[in-house]
């Protein structure tokens, strides 16, 4: 028996103290984003260094300006030369709301078969990210169980801010660049290309979050005195919002898409070989028709057009009943996501720009910086890591990984890359209807057994 | 001593009582849009009643579809034929929040100078209408006190529907119209012309409203995944609430303005000799420049010209921090006030059609009537009522009031006309700084005090 076929054998002995290890992972809310949850965050990462210490790493927690690090080490005994690794996950999980939505709730975990007839275990967080975090995490104890060393030094390193403020870690790893030296970062935060197919992600997005807020009236006034020559907020901001995409998808705002590439014909063409079913991917969501800009596939809109989003809005009167009021302010939430060649800084002083062009007397606009600020990236494909990924993810699957692209971000890619100066290999088994941000959030099992064995592959290659 | 005099002498002796009731009134939270308050709304009700039998009337509850009802009665002993006025008030007030940006509690009523220097008693409904329908009261309260009896059949309706749904009132009054006989019905719930100057509403405009909620895809959508194909909501709601107004703050909803008449030059050349102070209307509430229709001055948008004004907007992430959410749906709060010749069902009706035409595909639209259904309204100047109270007003105040418009709605006037066959005559106190609807909402103890004194000298003038 070769040391994979062992490992392998292991991992599959090992799965059901592995889906536990997962579910108690999955009862903390670490919402970072929220303030009522930070002590949740702390004890989760308080597990996971225990749980990364038993599995032989020296670890512990490291402060940030947000939530705490969690950090272990690792090196094999004995070796003076061998590859660093650096394996990044995180732990906070995005806010659970509309909870009435919810199946079970989302931080009692339940195991139990999806819409898709697929055993699958449903909590907020079971993909992103601490169902995929773990498939590495599994391995690697695996691994170390069995061969009682790793072919690599290996940093892990967990944040509680991905799903916030990217701009904690990204701080942490510029004052820390040098103790954080490796050769390359592994993430696990990315999707299989389908049920069957594995694929590398080569392409992400990046993503500013702003928040503005207008202000018109000094107070809410009654709409039967003042309804006629009062400024409404609302009606400004409503507006300034449908101003930000033109009729065909465009966004209209000055310099938007300063330093964006056409995608490469051959790019193109190798998309369009994926026969991507559109038509499946919205229907799934209760949509038909891509609403993007046009003259773009839905792939080409996602990995390789910016956005403006408008995630949330409030103002005025949103209890029950009527309430004849024009409020003193609106506010709406955006999100902008971002391709390779935009400047997120220019981006946000543009948009600001672009909602003070359009305020009418007696209205101002307050903006907050809610977050951000990560460029969309390309990462280089032909490096040894991606080959060896790849050679691995093809002995699992049956199947060569698609090198695809994502539309979200992880801004930590561009992090590892400017204070560190390395590449980032994403390989990740999210499903596409895993919902991550939406209610009933699940992961496969077979999520995590395929990519618990397929880094164990991965772990062998690099052997 | 006339009685007159000795009545007026009566209602500033008994001041201090009369205070002391309104204050008592003030204290129930009585809102009647919240059903968490229904409980309080009986109770504000039931005090009235009892506050009614005290003075001598015959009063009790009478049960709605909606709040209930206080009918107090009163015949005048010994008099075969005298006139029958129906003095109609409500007893629920708006809700109160903000409650941050309240100085005092808004249902623990205190008494302290305002802004402007003047004594007022602070609480939500204390100018509308609780304060002003006491006035009234307080006038018949003190005038059967001294002589035993009123000129007049009196009739007292306060309802607990006001700042909601007017069907409730208007159902109860086609049902039970013949009991309500009546020759006037007296309402207090409109203000003076400015603080020296009183006024009598021969114009209001009517309202309905709206909660539209646009719906997308079937789920919250991460933004990373679906941002660019995905409709959003928010984008889809803010178009169309923008496409409402054109750049001349004219409606663009098709049929809007049918049946508007345009306002006859006299009365336009009338309303520009009262010199009202734009500027300084407008400077209270921190605006500078009328907002509404062009072509039109500040008066006559709120008194002739209708608008459509959205009171509250939701949908997506409103917590702390950010989400990068597609939210699967969003929510406008809308009301439209109407003036004379507008058919309210037909507008409703119209902004319907108008939302449904701007649906993309893939969207849809769920409409709910929130309450209204008031048609725009012109009294007649031209009659015994309007008269003598002109006489009453001007003998107090000492100038002759101003006949007025007013850009809100008192659908029970229409409700009066249409079920009883009377006209109403609109005789109200309240100072535009009262803040009805807004934080800090206030009623001058002048305004009570003149208030029940012109009352007094309208009973008089019916001897």
């Amino acid at each position: 028996m070769t040391d994979l076929t062992a490992a392998l054998a292991e991992v599959d002995r090992c799965f059901p103290d592995s889906l536990a290890r997962v579910t108690e992972l999955l009862r903390f809310p670490s919402i970072g984003t929220d303030p009522a949850h930070h002590g949740d965050c702390r004890k989760a990462a308080l597990w996971l260094a225990g749980s990364l210490s038993q599995m032989g790493l020296k670890a512990g927690l490291r402060e940030t300006s947000g939530q705490p690090l969690v950090v272990g080490r690792y090196r094999p005994p004995g070796r003076t030369r061998c590859p660093h690794v650096l394996f990044y996950g995180h732990y906070d999980v995005q806010p659970a709301d509309p909870l009435d939505l919810w199946t079970s709730a989302p931080f009692a975990p339940q195991i139990r078969k999806g819409k898709s007839g697929r055993q699958s275990i449903f909590a907020r967080g079971a993909s992103d990210d601490k169902g995929q975090l773990m498939t590495f995490l599994e391995a690697s104890r695996c691994w170390l169980k069995l061969h009682g060393s790793l072919p690599f030094q290996l940093t892990v390193m967990i944040e509680g801010d991905e799903e916030g403020d990217a701009t904690h870690l990204d701080r942490f790893l510029k004052r820390h660049a040098r103790e954080f030296a490796a050769d390359v970062a592994f993430i696990c935060d990315t999707g299989m290309w389908n049920r069957t197919t594995p694929a590398i992600n080569t392409r992400l997005r990046g993503c500013i979050g702003e928040e503005v807020t207008v202000r018109g009236p000094r107070i809410d006034l009654h709409s039967g005195y003042f309804g006629g020559p009062a400024q409404n907020p609302i009606k400004v901001l409503s507006r300034i919002l449908a101003a930000i995409h033109d009729g065909r998808g465009r966004i209209t705002i000055p310099g938007f898409y300063e330093g964006v590439r056409p995608i490469p014909p051959a790019v193109r063409r190798a998309w369009r070989g994926l026969a991507f079913p559109e038509k499946a991917f919205l229907a799934e969501v209760g949509l038909s028709v891509p609403a993007g800009e046009k003259g773009y596939s839905v792939l080409e809109q996602i990995w390789a057009r910016p956005t403006a989003e408008v995630n949330g809005i409030f103002g005025g009167y949103r209890g029950p009943g009527s309430k004849t009021v024009l409020p003193s302010e609106a506010t709406a939430k955006l999100t902008f996501r971002l391709v390779e060649g935009q400047d997120p800084k220019k981006i946000r002083r543009a948009f600001r720009n672009f909602v003070r062009a359009r305020l009418p007397v007696d209205c101002t606009a307050r903006f907050t910086d809610a977050g951000g600020d990560s460029a969309g990236f390309v990462v280089a494909e032909d490096t040894p890591w991606v080959r060896a990924a790849s050679r691995a993810l093809e002995d699992e699957f049956g199947r060569a990984p698609v090198l695809a692209g994502a539309g979200y971000s992880i801004p930590v890619v561009e992090s590892f890359k400017t204070h560190l100066g390395i590449d980032s290999l994403l390989v990740g088994f999210a499903q596409p209807d895993d919902a991550e941000h939406s209610p009933n959030e699940k992961y496969d099992l077979e999520s995590l057994r395929r990519g618990t064995r397929a880094w164990t592959r991965i772990i062998a290659e690099l052997s």
